[in-house]
């Protein structure tokens, strides 16, 4: 199963891209943060890293995605654009028949370090460690979007965004994770 | 100038388009709320309502695009879900090389009714007189979306979201509304 994870951001948005093959065995594909000029207007912004995701999309073909659930936080600028590069990222996915799985910060930071409340730089290590990299990716965009993708291998049968429902290729992953754990 | 004037939302969309023909003079062209189920995944809503709004825009070809100015309100799920059908209002405008304002709701009131604070009846009421219609459109997201249209029509000179630059159409709607008031 090759799962996007998205960390969405209008100045830098995290796209990490990863096979995950059995319980626990993940591999990376692909690593990128696209960026957009802050002195850009928005639509234009949007649009540069709508061209970034897709092209991600077209040259890597995963089965899900997997994107950081937007929560208010303390600048309420930030959080606009940020949910409006969510927005454009399900509706991307949703438009190639793609499931899209939300995780909370807290959720990718305690299934990738076991602690919810993680600093960066131990996702990064952890990130780097999971994946056999010498080095934990740079910028933290693209090690928090290789975290989200891992977080959803390791919880394969996630729903979909807003849904109970599971994808046939998530219902696969499923069995084989549970077939996995039975052998091991 | 065309132009369609959107107020986001997940449940309700509001789509409306006039034609603006010189200083003042403006006529319903189009106006719709497009709707997406509550119980929908995200994802999925986002598509039907982008459907909806390449349908108008496919039909109708504003020239321009005016969008309602999210900000944070009271509920942080509301305004997420707006937020993230803005990015896809913004997205599909950038991609068809339209211009896109924005305005914050006590703008349009401001323009309409002229008073920033005005009740939502209000609002319907003076859309409705300066379209020339019978009644107020419905539901209020239909009206809003054509006021804050009409809002766009009556600043014609307003820059594109987040810059200040403006377009040749602008430039030109500008001149015209000039030289109309040197005539009137």
């Amino acid at each position: 199963m090759r799962i996007l994870g998205v960390d969405p951001g209008l100045t830098r948005c995290g796209l990490g891209v990863i096979d995950a093959a059995g319980a626990r065995q993940v591999r990376l594909v692909h690593v990128e943060a696209a960026t957009s000029p802050a002195g850009d207007p928005v639509p234009a912004r949007l649009a540069r890293l709508a061209d970034a995701l897709e092209a991600v999309l077209d040259q890597h073909r995963p089965d899900a995605v997997a994107l950081e659930r937007v929560f208010a936080q303390a600048n309420v600028r930030t959080v606009m654009g940020t949910a409006q590069v969510s927005g454009v990222v399900m509706l991307a996915a949703e438009r190639r028949g793609l499931p899209v799985a939300l995780y909370t910060p807290s959720e990718v930071k305690a299934a990738v370090t076991g602690d919810g409340r993680a600093a960066k730089p131990q996702v990064g290590y952890m990130v780097a460690r999971v994946l056999g990299l010498a080095e934990p990716p740079r910028p933290a965009d693209a090690a928090d979007a290789l975290a989200i993708a891992i977080t959803h291998a390791w919880k394969g049968g996630a729903a979909p965004a807003g849904s109970a429902a599971t994808t046939s290729a998530q219902r696969r992953w499923a069995e084989a994770e549970r077939a996995s754990r039975r052998r091991g």
